[in-house]
């Protein structure tokens, strides 16, 4: 049987398909698409369809999951709107069965549209059915294109003690910030640049995603995201939205300066991060830490290295692209346990 | 003879015209429009003649002085570009004598040519011409919708350490934080509500002119800047905007809640401002401030005070109108003495 599992997110949508013979994983195919919820979510439902058929015919699926975080965007007056409107928009798609993750388990519409705020930003209930087959006891670190769940597990069932994204915001397991779509200005307050610190301008000019690809720590795939200014995604197109950061051009700024200036600004997201680490570690006291999502390795590890906490990685035992979509993986499997 | 100063800023467009009589100045009318530069240049001419026309016919002006910082949006590839590309279109617009307000005085069209950057973000220095009557040695601190400059200035002339933007911020002389358009992420990395610390979401999800509303800080008239949004402008939108900067909605948080919020990121922005006038106060050893811009009273005034540092306010002088323009008003002098 084939199950598809959603993680419909305010900017991309991932998918992961899986193929189950004999209860076991036979194989997994992923995908996903970069969305903005907060302008374009009117094509909601032809990406779900674009999305399974580009893997396989949309008859082969059996059963369908659902995971979001969209429901925050602010096309949407409140939570409980958008979790209603988005599963409208899915209701309609498939004739197969569809369930939503909560945190309470696999919901069916009904049980949606009675509990919608069970549902909202519950994706990482999900990574967690993976990650507990990995490590009973430690904290999932999944760093995506804009958010970073740090979730602690214990005996194979997630802990975290907030449990929704605003609770979630104030105990260190919700770091609203990624590896691509993150306003540099948001963790960043000034940048040294040969000896003297710039503070930074208080606009979007440029995001992480140039950062990392200036570094290189990014495949071009990965950069999925719209640029801030509309232009293009080479390094130098990244290396001119960076320096307005701090007022400049590339007029007044060498590659050289911009090369200084992107490694501060990683390392400032690695300290971002290892500060909710931090909190959920010594709070859970819990010293394994497993990495996951676009940022494993660049921010992830790092941040748990910063700690001298022990670190895995799901890409020791997943491929570099289904970690991308551990949400959507997880969603497959939680839905398909849930129909058996 | 009557001269039109303009400031053509990234986001907003000022003018002020000045009637002269007898080389004095007999009235002063002010106007401005919103004009997102980075994305709406192509409509710079057609408002700056709209702008003056709403005030007198056109052929009533003897000559127009031209201010900018909208060189820096990223519509524009380097400043030099933006500078050429601005000037140009002021070019066609008039029959009158044009001058373009540069650090080192008014320049023609061809001087700008030959020394665009001289140009760029030089609107402080037509400020510092009005503050200079007001005061000989002082520090002005003028907060606009978007940015906040700190200029001393010493025996009637402004001598500020950086001459640009990107070095005035270093130099504590240029804060990017404004009364309208900044992002509160830029200043606020978490917030406290009910004696818990939420981290804020790196999205722009709500601005400085939502918390201003909420306080009823700001009059209606003064929100000029679009939202982020894009929904509307009362009181309970500003808060829905507010509420997801913490991943919250209005079912979650009540307006006193948000309230609460709004005093710790208005306190947070005074000290941001605070942060750089102490920064120039004890370089260039000035204890007088004189405030101006939109936000003179509610950021400019407070950030002195923290200091210790004595106030006055351009206020005083000039109507609250007139000192929301003070770079135009600036600009319209500067090019009246230019071609005496």
């Amino acid at each position: 049987m084939k199950v598809a599992g959603f993680d419909i997110g305010g900017a991309n949508t991932d998918l992961a398909i899986i193929d189950f013979e004999d209860g076991e994983i036979k194989e997994i195919k992923t995908d996903f698409e970069y969305l903005p919820m907060w302008c374009e979510n009117d094509r909601l439902g032809v990406t779900l369809v674009d999305l399974i058929e580009k893997i396989c015919p949309i008859d082969e699926i059996d059963a369908v999951g659902i995971s979001m975080t969209a429901e925050l965007v602010d096309a949407f007056e409140t939570k409980t709107e958008g979790v209603r409107d988005i599963a409208a928009t899915c209701e309609k798609l498939f004739d197969v069965p569809v369930g939503y993750i909560g945190l309470s388990g696999v919901l069916s519409l009904e049980e949606l549209i009675n509990n919608p705020i069970d549902v909202a930003a519950a994706n990482w209930k999900a990574t967690s059915q993976i990650v507990a087959e990995i490590e009973k006891d430690c904290i999932f670190v999944d760093t995506g294109s804009t958010t970073t769940d740090i979730i602690p597990i214990k005996n194979g069932e997630e802990c975290a003690k907030g449990r929704t994204d605003f609770e979630r915001s104030a105990t260190g397991e919700l770091v609203y910030t990624g590896t691509l779509r993150t306003n540099l200005t948001s963790f960043v307050d000034s940048i040294p640049i040969n000896g003297k610190e710039y503070a930074v301008a208080s606009e979007l000019f440029a995001s992480t995603a140039d950062v990392y690809n200036v570094l290189g720590l990014i495949k071009d795939e990965d950069f999925v995201c719209a640029t801030c200014d509309g232009a293009g995604k080479s390094k130098e197109d990244s290396a001119r939205r960076i320096s307005r950061v701090v007022c400049a051009d590339l007029d007044i700024l060498s590659m050289d300066n911009i090369i200084e200036m992107c490694h501060h600004i990683h390392n400032m997201q690695v300290k971002q991060i290892a500060k909710g680490l931090k909190q959920v570690s010594e709070r859970e006291n819990l010293d394994k830490v497993v990495v996951t999502g676009l940022g494993k390795d660049i921010l992830c590890a790092e941040a748990a290295k910063l700690l001298n906490l022990d670190v895995k990685s799901m890409g020791d035992y997943y491929t570099d692209e289904e970690c991308v979509v551990a949400p959507a993986i997880g969603t497959a499997l939680m839905m398909k346990n849930s129909i058996l």
